[in-house]
């Protein structure tokens, strides 16, 4: 089978934005505040905006699963204090488990966190354990910025983070390491602050010995790891001058990419460069590049076809990048597919 | 010849750091204050700085010219104000230039500016004009982020900015885009914070339409332009999205990345994507990557391995790569070299 480890509900229903646009508002005017019980979306309009998106292309794509987490550039984590991301967190995550229980064979859910700036992350762990034991997420979707492009968190690699870090090992569940939109104007959202976020990500992580606090813990850098392969050579080196053991050592038990690269010559690097156990199918489609390369006449984030193209994986490779490697990253995941028999 | 469009003098005798490391103290404590005059390195100080290090690794590589430049990560212009950049910019640049004149087969020069965080661009133009003028440097590192990780400053192109490109054109130079040290302990300086920064100027530019405004404005971005080339499809996915014309047309005319990738697929996959017109030899040699690769027995950084064994490049692209591209792009350089029959 092929699971994409990266989707967001990008194509909700309007009513979810008019809440949130209510939420936002309600911050400087109590006045325009809507209580969550006044989103009313149906199940109906729930199916439409998948069967129509998502899983029309994954069906014309060959994904069989999504792992399926709300939409990445409207968590917007700089926005109000702590109270409004955690509302917020709560309506996305639910309409995403109300897609997973819609759509069981397609979708399963991974979690956004109610992150806010210079908030202590351990409020975070009460709505994980949620998505995880209630909604039976298989992972979480985390912020290392979430103030929007201004990077006044410390680095993943600082003890602040550790709350999560513990619950993450407890239930045995990955982080796929994903800021949301910019409010620097500096920064285009998907096409620098995401970018420079999973480089800095990786960056972080050579320079600290996290894994050595937390053996097992795991992440996911998405968007092919940023700058990483492109410049592997460059963190091999730096590695080694930070006298750290070599990446594979250092981070490759613990650190993962997809392959959300959106054209053949970056598939093939990446996969030439990073060993294949790394590497995990993702397409974040119908997400930041939904147009159609003229020079393939295909959509740039149907990454299925460069996977299948290229001439860096064998054969048993490239089950493992579209299926095994998710099903040994994502724990949860695979239990949950084995007690449906897949 | 093999013209290498991007060194910094990393190798400055100690004279210069202990003079910079007085400036600051004079920042907080004016007593601590030495004036430029007070820093003396004589010409036997700078040829030794020169032949043990830069000159002898060219030697060895067969690179017969750097386009030569202050050391990036030390520029700073995050500290103190206008005063403290500009005198500091001064006595960078000064040595640069004797480098240039001691060497002058070897070595010419290229700007760091006065730059200060939220200073006026013009304030700039006059180390600008000193520099191409009379030492006869051939461009200039302009630096987006002057506030050092915390980016500041209005996107490249804005209008902030028009002063110095305007000079620019005026005298025919194109800038390095080139961020100095983070001062933000989520970027680690050379490892993310250069490459986000490469990154995120390219975007910029493919937001904006700065080149409409400028036809014959000219960008190097660095370190193979950061992620862009891997990501070429998310960005020419992206300037679709934002109907813009392809990339060629939007910004091949002015834009070009250097070759400052320190392993051989980067630079086949740099090679393969981006026209071979808008690449330019580069080593950033005594910089960022200092050590050898396991994997090779060679320096990260000797770029001149990759580019010679690269399947990606005619010879004639090659010839381009290593001198062609370069005189095109510092048309300064050119005219130099032929001045002196090369």
């Amino acid at each position: 089978m092929i699971i994409d480890c990266h989707g967001h509900y990008t194509t909700a229903p309007k009513a979810l934005e008019d809440w949130r646009s209510a939420q936002i508002a309600g911050i400087a005017d109590a006045s325009k505040r809507l209580p969550p019980s006044q989103l009313k979306i149906s199940d109906d309009e729930l199916r439409e905006s998948i069967e129509g998106n998502q899983l029309r292309q994954m069906k014309k794509r060959g994904i069989d699963l999504t792992i399926f987490s709300p939409r990445a550039s409207f968590m917007a984590h700089h926005i109000g204090d702590y109270a409004v991301s955690a509302e917020w967190a709560s309506i996305c995550n639910e309409l995403c488990y109300r897609v997973s229980t819609l759509f069981p064979d397609n979708f399963i859910g991974a979690a956004m966190l109610p992150q806010s700036p210079g908030v202590d992350p351990k409020t975070c762990i009460a709505e994980l354990d949620k998505c995880v034991e209630d909604y039976g997420f298989v992972g979480i979707n985390l912020n290392p910025d979430p103030s929007g492009g201004h990077w006044t968190s410390p680095p993943l690699t600082d003890r602040y983070w550790y709350p999560i870090y513990e619950r993450m090992v407890a239930l045995d569940i990955p982080a796929m390491v994903h800021v949301s939109t910019s409010c620097n104007p500096c920064f285009h959202t998907t096409g620098a602050h995401y970018i420079n976020a999973d480089t800095t990500a990786f960056m972080q992580l050579i320079e600290g010995d996290l894994f050595k606090d937390f053996p097992t813990l795991r992440f996911i850098i998405p968007h092919g790891g940023g700058a990483a392969p492109y410049h592997w050579g460059r963190y091999r080196g730096l590695a080694q001058a930070l006298k750290k053991p070599p990446l594979r050592e250092h981070l490759l038990n613990n650190v993962f990419f997809d392959t959300c690269v959106y054209h053949q010559p970056g598939i093939d690097l990446l996969m030439k460069v990073v060993p294949t156990r790394n590497i995990l199918f993702a397409s974040e489609m119908i997400g930041a590049v939904r147009g159609v390369d003229p020079e393939t006449g295909h959509n740039f984030d149907d990454t299925r076809r460069y996977v299948e193209a290229t001439d860096k994986l064998t054969a048993e490779g490239r089950r493992d990048v579209f299926e095994g490697n998710a099903r040994r990253v994502f724990p949860r995941l695979d239990k949950a597919l084995k007690a449906r028999g897949r």
